[in-house]
């Protein structure tokens, strides 16, 4: 049985470097709260607050390390909250999505774009996508069982020698499938 | 195909006649806002304010007419901003669910129970279920198709002459699936 624990994504932001000296200041460094099931990723101390046109998050949290584009990842209850409505897509595809405005404890600057619903996914180490046969960006079907079962189509895999086995779902799919953190889905196909 | 349509049910209220009564005087008669899809029921042009432990709606729509029993139906995520943690429950089964505090214009009540996640269901008219070979009480697995594609599982039949066609999930299973009021779901099996 291919069994894959379930990291539930809460909203939060990718900042590039250029971002964080604006909202945090010149030569500034994320400092670490908390190491992330991803090998060298990091929940930050810092939150930022994002605004959007019908609603705001104070505490926003960062994501470290930086990046070289800014992106917030948020669920679609999220974005009725804030009035935008962007986008499901995969990390990094953020051309033509919505921006909205940060806010820092030395700046606000607003982004042009960036703003995505993220696209679930599972991270697989190399090892793992080739004992279970599984190639980088494919399509797979994964249950979770429970008070809701449910089957989530359409998960891509992301296969790379710095994953750790993770199934990333926001908050709205958590919910949906009365999952949290530490259960586990399984891979049918 | 087994096609059907999907409502989508934002957090909503149900009340007994005599919690109207505290809530918004001796007599009081819920007025009509906009008929539902089901026969009969009502969105009513009343809200009440529901005050949870951590935080609070200040307008939850009430759904007539008024029923045996009062019963708060919220999302997961509508939980956790008021800091319950009610169960997954079919409609009128609220026996040791949490309570919850209702406020109206005359009056303010606390609840000692009521509060549920409403079990993903669909209603049958008799005539589509006996179309469909499908009983009442039976658990289906249900796609939707769409930018988020998934199968429910456990998706509770309802069947009644006195109902139209339609399938019930909350807002966290139609933002996990893409889907708004009006898109279709087709039933597996």
């Amino acid at each position: 049985m291919k069994q894959v624990p379930i990291g539930v994504s809460a909203r939060h932001i990718h900042l590039s470097d250029w971002h964080i000296e604006q909202l945090f200041g010149h030569r500034y460094y994320l400092k670490v709260l908390k190491e992330l099931s991803q090998p060298g990723q990091f929940a930050a101390t810092e939150t930022v607050a994002v605004v959007g046109p019908k609603g705001r998050f104070d505490k926003v949290r960062i994501l470290g390390p930086a990046r070289s584009k800014t992106q917030l990842e948020i669920s679609r209850t999220d974005a009725f909250a804030l009035g935008l409505n962007p986008p499901v897509r995969e990390s990094g595809d953020t051309e033509g999505t919505p921006g909205i405005t940060l806010i820092g404890p030395v700046g606000e600057i607003v982004i042009a774009e960036g703003v995505i619903v993220a696209a679930r996914h599972i991270h697989f180490h190399t090892h793992d996508a080739i004992n279970w046969g599984i190639a980088d960006k494919q399509l797979l079907s994964v249950k979770i069982e429970g008070e809701r079962p449910l089957i989530f189509e359409g998960v891509v895999a992301r296969v790379s020698d710095n994953y750790a086995l993770d199934m990333h779902i926001d908050t709205d799919e958590a919910n949906a499938a009365g999952a949290k953190t530490g259960d586990n889905a399984i891979i049918l196909s």
